[in-house]
């Protein structure tokens, strides 16, 4: 797809229904802007956005840390197995142009920092693992719509 | 795509038109038969590979070396900057279901031995950078509708 | 070194005067305790741990981001090249049993979150780059002997 | 070790009594010479080679394909998981200034196939599993002691 923009959508693999409806808005809503979402595969905030990224008629890439393909979420449009276990953290950061983060532990915050390391722009929704300290590195959004619009606006800038 | 075949690509960045016509023919055969094509993404072989799905209004995912999107070609449906160098010839043997090579030199005989080391079924068309003690580790085929066949059938077993 | 323990030491390639002789006196503190330095092998804290581990008379490692190995600083017992950028991070801390943050900034936190992902304990020297809600992950010292002691006791345990 | 020439010695996990002498031979001419030895860590070549480099004073470093410290030879000097599978071939690779192939398999062959593209020079004694086409990118040895000389020249030049 020339042209489109790649949008990491990172957050746990456990997530509360509140998390959950907010990636799955964040998938849904990337869809329907033509974005391509890349996500670690799994469950939880990744399978939220990875169904809402289906509903909109979206793709989304799952890049997973095993290497068996059947441990993809069923809503990914191409899973990807890695082996690369916890290292496939910094391959999500690569493959995108720009992160949306919906809440998150550890993981997520491995993700951040490394964004952060390589210039992306993260926009956060939700409760960020990211202490008060380093919160200005990330880009606070209000919901779904706004958190994908200014995505969107940072890649287009 | 749940259910889809991965089949990954591979030969040299630099291919003389006989190789082109062949790793193209196998492109569009695998786009055709609804099969993913997974290859490095830059030219030759994998350029023709990627124009022959798009041709036969198939997927391509290009795992690029480097960290810059643009230096995929053009007819990859996802390009994804992996920053891993050769490197990322081990991340396309672990992301396909079964490879075809098509030609290839030191860097398609990397992704050969890896993918034999992992116990995946390498197709061949063309000269192999394989010597002969090591050619019956290939299967071996006569054309592009050939390889296409046999590397499917390999996974459908 | 039949039995060594390895000890990730971690934090930021700029740091100020106070951060160095911390991550001086852990370096020296671990080669006396004979144990191994792992670090990224650049400067500030990572040049500085490994001053101090040459200092005491211990061995320490260098996984660096590039692949020139002259990048690495001059007190490295063994320079590595990796090629792998950041994702070398998650490098360090798979070969690390445990590991000694002093100070940091976004590569370190990436390194901290890595760890607690792989369940290894993080000692904490300095100000850390973790919010006060994730502080808990972290063990906190007073002082570099104070760091390695508790660091050793973790592996011992 | 400031200045020391880090070589690779890479061939099969399961090697005969032949192959194995001939790599304990390299490790102990390596040593001998103050080279650092480079390897996967494991068996066959692998642990004859540590072993050698042992005999001889020197140092060997595995890059282990696993998390777990425990799976190296008991000859290493310094064994760091990485957790890469056989993606710690290209490290091995990365990490070596030249490299020396004793006998050898698929894995071998994916090792000496990434040396050749990243422009490193590959001594090779033993029956190589590279094909006679190919022959020409080996520099061919007829002993250890050769083999270690013919390595370390090309370093040095």
């Amino acid at each position: 797809v020339a042209g489109a923009v790649y949008v990491g959508v990172i957050g746990s693999s456990v997530a509360d229904s509140d998390l959950e409806a907010l990636a799955e808005g964040v998938g849904r809503e990337l869809a329907e802007a033509g974005a391509i979402v890349v996500c670690g595969g799994l469950g939880g905030v990744m399978a939220a956005a990875s169904r809402g990224a289906s509903e909109g008629g979206g793709v989304t890439i799952g890049l997973l840390p095993g290497t068996d393909r059947a441990e993809g979420n069923e809503w990914l449009s191409i899973a990807l197995p890695t082996g690369l276990g916890e290292l496939r953290n910094g391959l999500i950061v690569r493959a995108a142009d720009v992160l949306i983060a919906v809440g998150g532990e550890w993981g997520t915050l491995s993700e951040i920092a490394l964004a952060v390391r390589a210039s992306k722009t993260v926009v956060g929704l939700g409760r960020l693992p990211v202490g008060p300290d380093r919160a200005d590195a990330i880009v606070s959004a209000s919901d779904p719509r706004d958190a994908v619009e200014k995505a969107l606006a940072v890649v287009a800038a």
